[in-house]
């Protein structure tokens, strides 16, 4: 089983009504916003009136991650544009616990997104609460960089810690996300694809032709 | 003289090049884009992959308004946009003679944005670095707010400033403009007015029939 | 016309409920909380669940000064505990109208408390919406500190200023406020006074007969 | 064996002097006072003046627990009150050795006080600076929320640390205290247990009943 | 009367004591020691070893002027140099007058430093704790940058600030002082010089010379 | 093999050239440069034009230690000065990959330093960037502090962890290193030594006796 998910960063903001009808008409699982403050990252993206305009377009799950310094003060103002899923930095806080138990009291799915050079020890004390891991296989803030590989080592890693506990958490995989990234990232269980100009925002064929294109990357077993 | 910019993030954003072309075959002056850090106001809007697709779409020059702390950090972010004009407020800065240079040395016009509270002695030692100052006709951070009445003397003062500087200076207002607004702030000097959903970015008329419409609340002689 | 407001960070915090008690019964105008971050302010005092308590023993207005960093992340917390007035530092936020207003919707007064070392000219665009204004007349964060000879002329600035806009709104004065510098104030326009161990948290004598003498301080004729 | 420490922040602001008359007859171990700032917890509580008073009132050991930002510039400030005991928050600094180093030099106890959602790799590097590590078994910042169950594992791992190291550190547990967690926290190692509204400091019987019937939930072959 | 104060971090750093002795021996006034923190302003520069390396050197006297945040947490690492003057910024901190006071405490000379786009409206609080006024007349942070020629005016009006007080105050001028700058800048009434790169410390004649040929820039009859 | 750093924070400034000659007659094998902000470390040291004078003054390598918050900011400063190594802090920033990643684009060395407090854990996600790690033997901030001497079985493990992953990366260390402290460090598996006024900067010898009395406290087979 895998979830694809596009970044809508990465979409023809002119034309987004125009992007989602066909992304939904290829059956996407999930849409993923970005959410940047200049200071967590050095960059700025996207806000709620955007993800309000996504989630009046579509029914398909929406995603919002919070690449945000104070990520307590901000979770309300998401909540209210109606998504599904929230994902909080565990660098962004001295308090992950209450942060993530404020997210899924609103009755919606907390993740956790990790940095490249963030451990995984954390895990041990949070993974109650956690329905997804966001694995940044690129160093957060601009597109277009490559994927870092020793980060496939450590969605090996969740993946065990994620067993070891029994639990039904989900492996976001969310940079560089590719033909070139996704055997092997399935290989060592991630289940969620964030994918943005390396798999279907390209002009090399429609977005419902890359998105077909991206299904044959996988295992055909695993979906 | 009077300028018309509307503020994009009032727009469909699903349809943002729909709505562009009909706001340039209205002849619109600017476009004007809020951007947000989560700090300096408590909200998100939009970044530079926005900027990027509005400067893709039109000649039209582009006002961006950084309503984010520590401006001087991402002056370059937005300047590599193309765009032609950058103001900042002047309460997010502790030297804005600095960031001001900064602007005006990549060949592209400064502004200075000031909150409803903010005093204005400071003009006296930056009038020689401003091609704009913006006037917040209402407390930043979200739309939909009320004109503040003691707005309107503001404009006077700024007027009555630029006019002891000789200078050649416009001054722009920002917040609920519209009808009720519109008239009062031209008699006391406002030259541009960054349109939102109170005048343009509604769904009484088309956009086209609304620029109409607000030109009509000008001085005939003004233009 | 004046009013007397016991400062609650000098009394006696083992029997709070009997030195309000004799205060009550002096016939005080107002009790004064001061609330500290460690960060405006090198120091901590009180918080919320000790408003909360004051409210339960009283119903003479109870005044909260924010000596605090980012008080818009807090006045909600004071508001809840019941409190008629609450004060901000001008020096402390970007947005002071956005500030006051939000105080004001809550339906109680508003002031804005000045350092020493602050200008006035601020005072033009928000005067609509104070209550009161607090001069601070010596360095906050501690008790026990001098007078600071210039305020008298600040007060009488102050003075001058309400007039001119022909409003309603009190001088707070805040600060080794005693028999030493009573006088001059009340000279000077100063309309509400806050007394700490300079007038009535001292041993000389009772609290009720130490409210009794700071009334003679005054001019007869005003009250 | 183990200490019981009302935490004061829960007494009868109103009549502390009183309260602590009763928890001393009553034998309690120590008082714990949290120090807040509104940045590192949402909320505020007391401060120097608070302990200052509750030093004069008492010989039991005062043990101040800082929930605050930067607590390397605010250390003095409590030693100053004559306390016996500060815990900081390995969350809130860069450098925890070089602050409990610091506490130390004052000859008085040190703490570290984690978050729920934080890990315990950092004790291999200061433990030998430690007198007593604070386990929250809720999120901090307010009064009466639930014990978070997997507190309890966090306590037995803490027990192991300690015995590796072969040091006389106490497992203090702070935050829903009462007979529903006490006997499940005792078994896994703690020793210290702040007490507040879940075990004294509610009205169905006295504080030194409540006192009593707290200390009855203990193995009695532990005391 | 004017005073000369070669800025020493424009100094040959690797051969301090040599340019101070050819200094002292040239008669100059003061030293000043630029401070910087890298956030204030974008730049590092020298600390209390350089300052009291520079002690040990001479006593003429040392003006350290600080460029950086939150200047209260440093008075004393740069008082227990021995120093003789310590400027703050007035954009760097919302307590100037308690930032004043403290300085004079100790015993030392006391200055405000303004950036250029800042208005002098707050010495009306301040002047009676001032010994000197540093006007910035290039942005900080970095050496060789251009006089701005609106800062004359702003000369002049400090000049008439002081007289209008009555006070013994000393206008200092920092950035660019040299041959095209001196003349104006004593004219309106400055009275210490600050010299870096483009007076003193540049290769075209010996130190003592270029201290000479700077005297000549001045009114022979003010000294 | 070993190498030997002095720090030129601990040399004589006011002879810096001097000091310098003598030692690289020495064979020192690379300059230790300390930058502190008064924030991440309650200190000032030295800066970019130090930097560039040392450059000037050798052919050395030299080694920009950053003891400064957000140092992503500040990188290009000091690779702009022609250094040949930069550690950074792994307590200052919330993204140590995409930090040591920019050092490393630049072709310079990269290093990492730990506080006495800080755990190691996070190396199995950055290991691959590092050519240094630097463990601080005393808390930073100051020189004359003394080593803390649970550091020595920390060395032993960071050489245990590069052996594991079979690197070439040195380990230097940092703090009190001298006669006493050496020979304990080198057999754990320290491979650069920072030294100080414990070890050269002291008047009991000449710079270069200090060198070759240091050089003979290493097992002489290891060079």
């Amino acid at each position: 089983m895998y979830k694809l998910g596009p970044s809508l960063m990465c979409a023809d903001l002119g034309n987004l009504e125009q992007n989602m009808k066909e992304l939904d008409k290829a059956g996407v699982d999930f849409y993923h916003i970005d959410i940047m403050d200049g200071k967590f990252v050095p960059n700025f993206t996207l806000g709620p009136d955007f993800v309000k305009t996504v989630r009046k377009l579509t029914d398909t799950p929406i995603d919002v991650h919070l690449m945000i310094e104070e990520p307590e003060r901000h979770i309300d103002l998401f909540v209210d544009c109606g998504v599904e899923m929230i994902s909080v930095h565990q660098e962004s806080t001295q308090n992950l616990h209450s942060l993530l138990s404020r997210i899924k009291n609103h009755g919606i799915k907390a993740g956790v997104a990790i940095n490249p050079g963030t451990s995984l020890e954390f895990l041990d004390n949070v993974y109650d609460l956690l329905d997804y891991i966001v694995i940044m296989t690129v160093n957060p803030g601009f597109a277009g960089q490559k994927f870092i590989p020793t980060m496939y080592r450590k969605i090996a890693k969740v993946s065990e810690i994620i067993k070891k506990y029994n639990r039904n958490i989900e492996i976001q995989v969310d940079g560089n996300i590719g033909a070139n990234t996704i055997p092997k990232c399935e290989e060592n269980g991630a289940t969620m694809y964030v994918l943005g100009t390396s798999a279907i925002f390209n002009s090399h064929h429609t977005l419902e032709e890359n998105v077909a294109l991206t299904r044959k990357l996988f295992n055909h077993e695993t979906k």
